[in-house]
């Protein structure tokens, strides 16, 4: 289940976190993540064209592949907000630096939560120096609060791998519920190690971890202007640098990715209003290209989605989503299944009797709809939510 | 509005419609079109790679050039039916053509509803044989009745032209609700004119209105395996026949379109739980494909129509929105209005008390949003709904 207490931490990190005034209900919104020094750093950023100003700044920064500190806030995206926001994400990170002790360039910022209105920088001014006196080793799950705008839940991962005899740690921190998209539609992660990872290795591991998770999930199909995925590793865990290819850097870049796919199932269990986690699960086109082509038109169906939500095991929308995905398809080669309930074969319904099979599957909080189109061996899957009047609700009153 | 009461109508052409128990409620679910004489005809149809029976072989049928009868139904999309769904489509034309002693080549079958089910041949056995006996000049709306789904209400409109002296009249018919995207989906429209139109210069015409109305609407971005438009001229009117750039080839190509453009307004006003018709206009784009991919992108975020739901003027929304679209933009240059509110200029919300203006207009069953790029003359526009509550109960429930 999500939200489990992680213990075990990379060493060479600190966290801490304040209600700092900027969300109107008072609750937790500006955290800092601190390694006790420069830590080794990647990062992947949304696509959308129109790009929030921490997300300008924080791409600059970690070019450098260096970052040891990490300012994020809640209840404002810094987004649409123009020469202003951007000096307002600079100042940021002046003041974090400045409390911090540390170089400017060594300083991400991050923001998330409405767009258009710019910081409220007096509440920046009064608690990042606070934020830096109060850091602390075991404050991670204060800091997964801070960051959540309209999550259910704080969501925290975490794995452990030995390399050359040393137990390495991996903990990841993510927000985001709406918006959720590939190309990582409003969330936000940071994912801390004490494993010694060099540059160019932690960028490649970042981005293929990241393809595999948070660019396979949809809630809704937005993509904001915001998203962000830092990696940092601290290598305080006293470990051999990470030889990619070896036994250990597979284990490694798995556990990275466990990490991350925890996050990224968390993120769309807890898409606005969404009472199911579904995995869609492509097998047998032409290439794997086609298979996530074929996965993510049937994940973002409307249609789908909402009769996942009334438990309806409409199998002719999940095959019409098939066929508008652009990639060949052969209709009456079409098999699905409803987690180990075979619905469809051959193109054609099995009836009344797996229909009732079905829809006990689909009642479940959780489950796989597996797709074969008896092509090839293409394989590839995407998780999605059900779409409820919850998602509604929240996003039709979102700012009032 | 819609549901106007058509009288004005093109000769040459005959309808019927019957309950003929297809649907569970026991409304009329059986049409018949019919031309005194072969007509002209021209077809589009759904882009998806998994098409319904009726459309195969309808798509087949057409190539001809020539049209005399249009058997409808709905309740059942025959689609997803496999072999014997296309043996019952066929029996269904040869019931049609046998039941009006036309060849079976001249009769074009549509299927709108249920996916993954065979249609009850019964009912057709009984009830095609009936509504040969029972066509008449005046039964178009019981036509528009018939074809309805989950549509709220029947879809006609109707324009006249004259040519070379003589009144032309075009009649639209149309469904659709849900699963309404570009390229047709599941849509049905026929349209019927009196004017002489050759086969090559009816399929042209149809084309371009097609591109410029119903493949700029959307609901749920969901493309369904049914959708079908049909045109047939009958030349009744004993104009000459049509020349395409002449000034009343000019004026009848605007009188389809303008129909065209009536019956897709009133599928998105009709849009499932729709509450709002929302014109997204882009222009300044650098091109008109820009705009058009712009104007997609912001009519089918989920985001977005949540907020026109919820008459919250998020203009953030529209902006990651048009950011995602995919062409360059330049977010500093973007001007937005809601009606004649300007609410963002230069990339920047002009604050509380346009904001306030702008939610009276977002209060409007119908309003336009326009978008400045600012980057060039390109223009497009496209319809689209707001996303609430009713359409997830309806979906959610659709089969049940």
């Amino acid at each position: 289940m999500p939200n489990s207490n992680v213990t075990d931490l990379p060493a060479g990190f600190r966290y801490a976190a304040r209600a700092a005034g900027i969300k109107k209900s008072g609750k937790p919104d500006l955290a800092m993540i601190v390694a006790d020094r420069p830590a080794v750093c990647a990062g992947t950023f949304t696509t959308n064209r129109v790009v929030a100003a921490p997300v300008v700044l924080t791409r600059e920064r970690i070019r450098s592949g260096l970052c040891q500190a990490i300012l994020v806030n809640s209840g404002n995206a810094n987004a649409c907000t123009g020469k202003q926001g951007l000096a307002d994400a600079r100042r940021c990170a002046v003041l974090t630096a400045g409390a911090l002790g540390i170089a400017e360039e060594l300083v991400a910022v991050c923001s998330t939560g409405v767009i258009g209105v710019t910081l409220p920088m007096t509440c920046f001014e009064t608690h990042v120096p606070e934020l830096a006196k109060e850091l602390s080793v075991d404050q991670v799950h204060a800091v997964a609060e801070a960051m959540r705008t309209t999550d259910a839940f704080p969501k925290i991962a975490a794995r452990s791998v030995v390399i050359g005899g040393r137990d390495c740690r991996i903990v990841g921190l993510a927000k985001g519920a709406g918006m959720i998209h590939p190309n990582m539609a409003t969330m936000l992660a940071f994912v801390m190690t004490d494993a010694a990872v060099d540059g160019s290795v932690a960028g490649a591991l970042l981005s293929t971890a990241v393809e595999r998770t948070f660019n396979r999930i949809t809630v809704d199909r937005d993509t904001s202007t915001n998203d962000t995925v830092l990696l940092l590793a601290s290598g305080a865990a006293g470990a051999p640098a990470l030889v990619p290819d070896s036994p250990e850097g597979l284990s490694f870049a798995a556990a990275l990715e466990a990490v991350l796919q925890d996050l990224a199932k968390m993120i769309v269990r807890d898409g606005e209003g969404a009472t199911k986690l579904v995995r869609i699960q492509v097998d047998g086109a032409a290439s794997e290209t086609d298979a996530l082509t074929v996965a993510r038109s049937i994940a973002t169906s409307a249609l789908v989605k909402t009769a996942f939500f009334g438990a309806d095991a409409n199998w002719g929308r999940i095959i019409a989503a098939a066929g508008y995905a652009g990639v060949e398809i052969d209709p009456d080669r079409i098999r699905i299944l409803f987690d180990d309930v075979p619905m469809v074969e051959k193109g054609l319904g099995l009836g009344a009797q797996q229909e009732t099979r079905a829809t006990e599957v689909l009642k479940k909080a959780e489950f796989t709809v597996t797709v074969e189109l008896g092509l090839g061996s293409g394989s590839a899957w995407y998780h999605t939510s059900d779409l409820g009047y919850e998602y509604v609700r929240i996003n039709a009153d979102y700012r009032s």
